[in-house]
């Protein structure tokens, strides 16, 4: 699979009182790479939301957790395109620390697109198109 | 001051690794209070926001840390309004533990009025009847 | 099932640009749902980590969202137990509108027991007892 | 006064409904700028905490908001120091948007520093020295 590493530090504020990430911040660092990922691919989602009215929101998510992440450490999530057909993309995500080549924890997205008024519609042929090499 | 007390628990996530309840929090707690008395008020933001397309960003806020909160510390935050003009609103805020009368903190929020453009514009006068009565 | 309602009203910093609670919230929102099963079990979280020494991190997680809450929206999270070893817990949790019983999300977590040196541990035998009322 | 650039970017769950970053942020974009000051300094947080046992809870902070944020903006909080005893230590902090030049908030954090008892020392020498570099 084609993927794409976006570096990040965890944050003070993520650590939780067992001295590690809280769960619900991987989703976050998921989005960190799917972001990337977009923009990689000449489709930025403040420019798809804005000007184009199309939105994209997280349909089913979910992530298994296999080593805690601390304070401080510098991760990477690796992003991927598990699927792609016009009316559903699937994402997944790997959070390693490269310093020990640990992987931290793996897990996925999956979206539709909406227009403004909330009704599901079809993705754009060049948004297909601009997706399309990130397929494996 | 006439005051508002708005109850709620302190979340697992907002608990950082020295046991405590991270300091960026209590401004997201500043805003539970600030939202119940605008409701009372007969204000809700929502209603602000959506119906009328008054926005109601902070222009300033700030907080002095007293004492710790701690994960699962049921806590109140007392609200009221300390100043008011057509072109500035102003809150202030303590966060108490009723268990044991401890003060938390206090705060305060600035609050200016835009429209949908970002222009400042002058509080509707019907909005400021309904916040004077919580004047001091 | 049986389930325990825990009610909570969307914040205003949850909610994204695209007008809807942002999808990471979600998970933090089951974590409300889990605590006030725990506690009504009579096994409070901050007691089980700071007297007993027992954390109960997350191993995995994932929700699928059927549709938008928005600001201020009251909601409840209603929570089950799905599966129950000494190795093993699963809860699983709906997000609702009673207002219109509209089913916006579910998902489910499971945790795994472990000592404070990150040792995997068997759940103790109380701790089982008091959970299994809650299983089907 | 000497200062730190920090760069990073507004992510999408940091945007509220009104499309601009929400103000709490801002006090953990400060944090991110405090942090890394500490570690040009010889002294990071991680280690402070872990090793030495010190914590440097934020004791007040405050923020004055001029310009909105945008989702993906790229950003730099600029961290100086403003005072430095041995028992009160005070950031000031600047978020400004460089493609542009503005200057989005400004604000400050005053710390002191407290053992693993909760209760107040005095910053150990080597802090100091340390830190003394950066005041103004």
């Amino acid at each position: 699979m084609k993927v794409l590493s976006t570096p990040f530090r965890v944050r003070y504020p993520e650590v939780d009182r067992m001295g590690v990430a809280h769960h619900t911040h991987y989703l976050a660092w998921f989005e960190l790479g799917r972001t990337e990922l977009m923009r990689e691919a000449g489709l930025p989602y403040g420019i798809l939301e804005d000007e184009r009215g199309i939105l994209f929101p997280v349909v089913e998510a979910g992530a298994r957790y296999r080593r805690p992440a601390r304070y401080d450490d510098e991760l990477e999530v690796r992003t991927g395109l598990a699927a792609l057909t016009a009316v559903r993309v699937r994402f997944e995500y790997r959070v390693v620390r490269p310093a020990d080549g640990a992987l931290l924890a793996e897990g996925f997205s999956e979206h539709a697109a909406v227009g403004r008024d909330g009704r599901p519609q079809r993705l754009p042929p060049e948004m297909m198109e601009r997706l399309s090499p990130w397929m494996p």
